[in-house]
């Protein structure tokens, strides 16, 4: 069994959607980030960081695994799942999960912290990142144009990018006229791996005390 | 042969540093960022994302890779080499490879930005990402407490943190009182492979026009 602590965020739904594809059993421990449960000494024992998600597999010695990234080559390495067997084409999912952990998920994480939660409006700031996210979206739809999967085969690197795609709104990044992304969204918004994943762990809270609670985090 | 295409910055470093820790034969193609070489199509044929670093195998079919932590993890599966054998200390290295690629880069570079590029000086954005940058020091610090290299063995996940966490000063985050990282950055220096890393390729600028190139970009 795998233990998964998480949050209704989108690097959490990265695993939890993971999990859901491989169909492997887990055991969900939500953590209240506005509590800042994820930095109490039990969590950081697991994740040093003190973010979510982690996990800890109970049956290979209690191994703990932070960064979603990480999480995801752990599962698709225990399962032999949702990484391509040809070499080529594994680096390709690895390049894309790479660009979203490094791109995608870094920078709409910085357009909706100026965007929604920073307690100065700060334009210029805000415009950043929301040019930023849409040429990462550009690059994404270019990509796609030619590409069912990221990596052609449906893999990891197309669960860590869904989850934050996704709340393009959220945001305020466009995706209009994008629509090889689009399609690709579609395609990730019908499986129903992906539909029981955005679910895990569910929203307790309603949208303003989830605002106020990333807003106080912004200026602690 | 491999052919890497890369600038004087700590995302290039990483590969030059990792080619020269491996021994591996590489042909250094520097591309001028402040002319956006990177941005020209017969580079984005290589990497769509239009940035340094990428590499182009001509042993493997003129195989192309991009973004620093993919070429890490296939450079270490080409040799062998640079990722621990066992795969829990495996998965280690991994994450903090991830830990690397999500959060030291992408928050020093945003520290970066608004501290040394940015048109306006935004006192509070400065702060942000300064803040953040001396957090994950701590994450690293404590960790480096217990071992020597993040995943025990010397592995990629240093090769890749070690470029950023160097240059500390030119972001504005200190180390002081970090005694731990301050013993794994000595001896990160004191490698020779290290050493040669971080002068491929050359600056062929000064600092004054590598600001104004940042500069330049940062606000086109």
């Amino acid at each position: 069994m795998i233990d998964l602590y998480t949050a209704a965020t989108p690097n959490g739904f990265k695993v939890s959607i993971a999990l859901e594809e491989l169909g492997l059993p887990y055991n969900v421990i939500p953590l209240d980030l506005s509590a800042l449960e994820q930095k109490k000494p039990e969590f950081l024992a697991i994740n040093p960081n003190g973010r979510i998600p982690a996990i800890v597999d109970r049956d290979n010695d209690d191994f703990a695994v932070f960064e979603s990234g990480a999480i995801l080559i752990y599962l698709a390495e225990k399962s032999g799942k949702l990484l391509p067997q040809d070499p080529k084409r594994c680096s390709q999912a690895l390049q894309w999960l790479m660009f979203q952990m490094g791109g995608v998920g870094p920078m709409m994480g910085q357009a909706n912290v100026f965007y929604r939660y920073f307690p100065e409006k700060i334009p210029a700031a805000i415009e950043r990142y929301q040019k930023e996210g849409r040429r990462l979206f550009e690059v994404l739809d270019g990509h796609l144009a030619h590409h069912e999967y990221l990596a052609d085969e449906f893999s990891i690197a197309d669960i860590a990018t869904w989850p934050w795609v996704r709340i393009h709104d959220w945001s305020g990044i466009s995706i209009e006229g994008l629509v090889h992304l689009q399609a690709w969204m579609a395609r990730m918004a019908a499986r129903p791996a992906c539909q029981r994943g955005i679910t895990i762990p569910p929203k307790k809270e309603d949208a303003a005390s989830l605002v106020s609670a990333a807003q106080k985090m912004v200026t602690r």
